[in-house]
């Protein structure tokens, strides 16, 4: 058994058991290791769709994926996604390539500083410097990028490390899983601030916001009266009919201040308290309102089930039953398109336990409320703020719930930065709905430019790096060029058709929705 | 004026009059101080066709052009274009938009690293902590950048530092221009090696490969009898009839090997003693033979004119005349497409004059010397090793020479990396004919799969990870999808006759050249 071996058997002997890859010259004996029966490899024509489908992936299944990229860069062409995965908390396992030591020396090409590029974005990085190790710095990553909250673990594969040979595996002794539970006089505090008759807002990110920590939120809601909410972008939410509602919390600053100014008090679960997404001129960093107060009930690195267990037992609710959102049936729309209609035809739309990757950006961000009453499904956002971490993490999910029909909305700049992720959807024939809102325009820009105090509208040759018109981007093509059938639609009806139609095929398929 | 336009204004002072933009909401204010009639701006869909086009700006210009990306995100998909521009000794200035120190304590979505990712691949980063000082920032960039060789300079704009107002602009005192000359010692050891009638191989790289260097080497050949050669990648070179010829050094070790061989000598003008681009378990780094002497007539930051006057003093060849390439007339060939009917193609259709970008891999990799007596153009190669420059390149090239016909010669896996640069070329009526090599197979990475010794052929799983058919792109459809006509062609004579018809047209235009 050679390095890259004992590297790829060891990745599945600890649970990861899919690598998206993007292999070179240098990845040679990587890639003859993938062919071990247990481990599926998939191709992404760049590595930011290696990068944001492995967090695609991990956002479904709490598990980390591995990436496979070649050198350096390699490496900086996932950096972004990686960036987003980051900030979602999702643990990824990246392997990238590099020259033999030997080799280094002479300075060929393709040699860059790849510590320097990793480490910026990544949690936990190692060269591993010998085929005799390689199974131990295998095992280390895939534990780092697997704790609570899940990391970026990043592994440098030089080629001699590859090829040479591995001896017998040693690995590093298991690690204890499980997960802290918050500190008691934290949980009493926050009980005393809930039973005060003042008004709360609890706030749930990360993995507090499905499965039993969501319902546990439900019972505290249901027996102190706080509301409930989300920060605008959270990584996964199980909402929908029957789920315990979360009010999101609005992006822009003022909006933002203003769903925030009665609250007396914020509780924090498995997230920190609301900040503007940029900073501008004359508006605030921090969304409260003066003299609210801010309390931890769970911080990111520990069990929001724990903690609300807890908190549960401190307010005696254990028989209250959660607060749970009603299903709302939302006939299709007909008509023109604008944001109420696409989301009154999302709502009709969405089959049940769909999942719902949301890049729309300006055309999905005001309305989405529209659609809390729909058939449960689970919602995706982008927590780094990258563009082009739709349509990757809408592959990786698909690829892990190859069951369930994955939507993912997508703006038109957005779309174009990682456009190559539909020839994967349609090289593994995925579920993946891909709907672009093709408005020719970085539409978020315009609102922005004027918000941050740049005038009162850009001039002409600035407004032209924000227009993506001239020429117009023809999706229905762009589709056909990697195999996913597409359709266009301008009205309301036929954009609902178009969703119900694709949900009952299989396989990719892309709708533009044409807003110009 | 605020910091933005104070930074705009000394960029197009300083000669930076073009900046290729993706911008983000941090960069509303450098965004209105764009609207300088001085500064072109052209928008990128990805920002790693922003910084590859400024690479193919400043090889034809020998001037840096700036970028904007939009934070550590926004710059690190710039990054792989970075190394590429970085290893052909481009210059270029990236200004990187970046929060306000004040909203950085509070860790927003957006945040990293910046510097930690501009680090490894910049020779000089600042970031930009006051409105007052950036014009000096700016202007140092510049001036980096500009240097001999070209670098990288990375500008960090705080969105404070754009918006505050900046006073009176204080620039840093002008640097003397002018290169040095090699000493005196080097030239005449280098003499009396190619006095000595031993094999002398000199290899020309970087600036030396055109204008007056290239015609001063081409005396000392005349003169001496020793061999011209280029390293098998050149950031730009002078070719075809009435040229001094160069001799391409093989890619593949067992090539460079035997080209080396007989060579006694090899003396070095701007470039290292060739290196293999990958290590292998079996192959050494260095190609030249055991007994080969290296000699450097003109390091990397040195003159190579002044060089070669020095060399020819020396050898008293003042009036020689330099060897030439003659004219060679190549009828359009006809029949089926290989290596060697699509370099007689290219031969037979290359207008005077045009510009030739060369990413083709493995289908242009054997035949370029085909194309030796083709009328006279530049020919541009990728130095770093990180695909998806070509498109990119060939988007810049054609800004800076608008009345030259640009050929882009790209393998199908390679222009899949940064394919939005079709879509600039559209919005700006660009001259480039993109040359699809469409193998559906990264066919290097075969070849590569048992030179590396991983095995006699990959297995199923991974030469499923080489072949990128399932599905077929259709390179017509993605070209049309960006506004750009193109045409699929599957004979040499349908080749040939493509390629004239888009010289005659305004306008780029793609050709899918059908290898399967």
């Amino acid at each position: 058994m050679n390095g890259a071996e004992s590297l790829v058997t060891t990745l599945v002997d600890q649970g990861v058991d899919i690598c998206f890859a993007n292999p070179g010259t240098s990845e040679m004996h990587f890639l003859s290791a993938l062919d071990n029966p247990k481990m599926k490899s998939v191709l992404c024509l760049f590595e930011g769709v290696c990068t944001g489908a492995a967090d695609g992936w991990y956002r479904m299944t709490d598990k980390p994926a591995s990436t496979l990229l070649h050198l350096g860069p390699g490496l900086a062409n996932g950096l972004a996604n990686i960036h987003n995965a980051k900030r979602a908390s999702s643990g990824m396992v990246n392997i990238v390539g590099e020259h033999s030591l030997k080799h280094l020396s002479y300075d060929p090409p393709l040699t860059s500083d790849i510590e320097g590029l990793a480490r910026p974005l990544s949690y936990w990085v190692r060269r591993a410097d010998s085929s005799t190790t390689i199974a131990w710095d295998a095992a280390t990553a895939v534990a780092e990028a697997s704790s609570h909250p899940g990391k970026i673990a990043t592994l440098i594969l030089p080629g001699d490390t590859a090829w040479k040979n591995a001896g017998e595996a040693v690995l590093p002794p298991a690690r204890p899983s499980g997960r802290n539970a918050p500190d008691q006089a934290r949980v009493d505090q926050v009980a005393k601030v809930l039973r005060s008759g003042e008004p709360v807002l609890m706030i749930l990110g990360n993995k507090a916001t499905r499965g039993r920590a969501l319902e546990l939120a439900g019972k505290v809601a249901a027996g102190t009266g706080c509301r409930l909410g989300s920060q605008f972008f959270t990584a996964r939410i199980e909402r929908g009919a029957g789920r315990v509602p979360l009010e999101r919390i609005p992006y822009a600053v003022a909006g933002g201040q203003a769903f925030l100014k009665d609250f007396r008090h914020i509780v924090t679960v498995e997230t920190k308290e609301p900040v503007a997404f940029f900073s501008y001129p004359d508006k605030p960093s921090l969304l409260k309102a003066p003299g609210t107060t801010v309390h931890s009930l769970v911080e990111p690195d520990e069990d929001s089930v724990a903690g609300f267990e807890m908190l549960i037992d401190a307010l005696g609710l254990k028989d209250t039953a959660p607060v749970l959102q009603e299903r709302v049936e939302t006939p299709p729309p007909s008509g023109a398109l604008n944001p109420e209609s696409i989301a009154n035809a999302l709502a009709a739309a969405l089959p049940e336990n769909c999942i719902l990757v949301d890049e729309s950006l300006t055309t999905g961000r005001q309305t989405m409320g529209f659609t809390m009453g729909a058939l449960p499904h689970d919602l995706i956002n982008n927590m780094g703020g990258s563009i082009g971490y739709g349509t990757p993490v809408a592959t990786g999910a698909a690829l892990a719930c190859p069951d369930r029909r994955t939507f993912c909305m997508v703006g038109d700049g957005s779309a174009m930065y990682t456009i190559q992720s539909l020839w994967t959807q349609a090289r593994e024939g995925l579920p993946v709905t891909t709907i672009i809102f093709a408005n020719n325009q970085y539409a978020i820009l315009k609102a922005e430019y004027s918000n941050m105090g740049a005038g009162e509208a850009p001039g002409p040759q600035a407004m032209s790096m924000i227009d993506i018109d001239r020429p117009t981007i023809d999706w229905v093509a762009m589709a056909k060029s990697m195999g996913v059938p597409g359709v266009s639609v301008d009205t309301a009806h036929d954009f609902h058709s178009a969703m119900v139609r694709s949900a009952g095929e299989p396989g990719p398929s892309l709708i533009e929705v044409k807003l110009y």
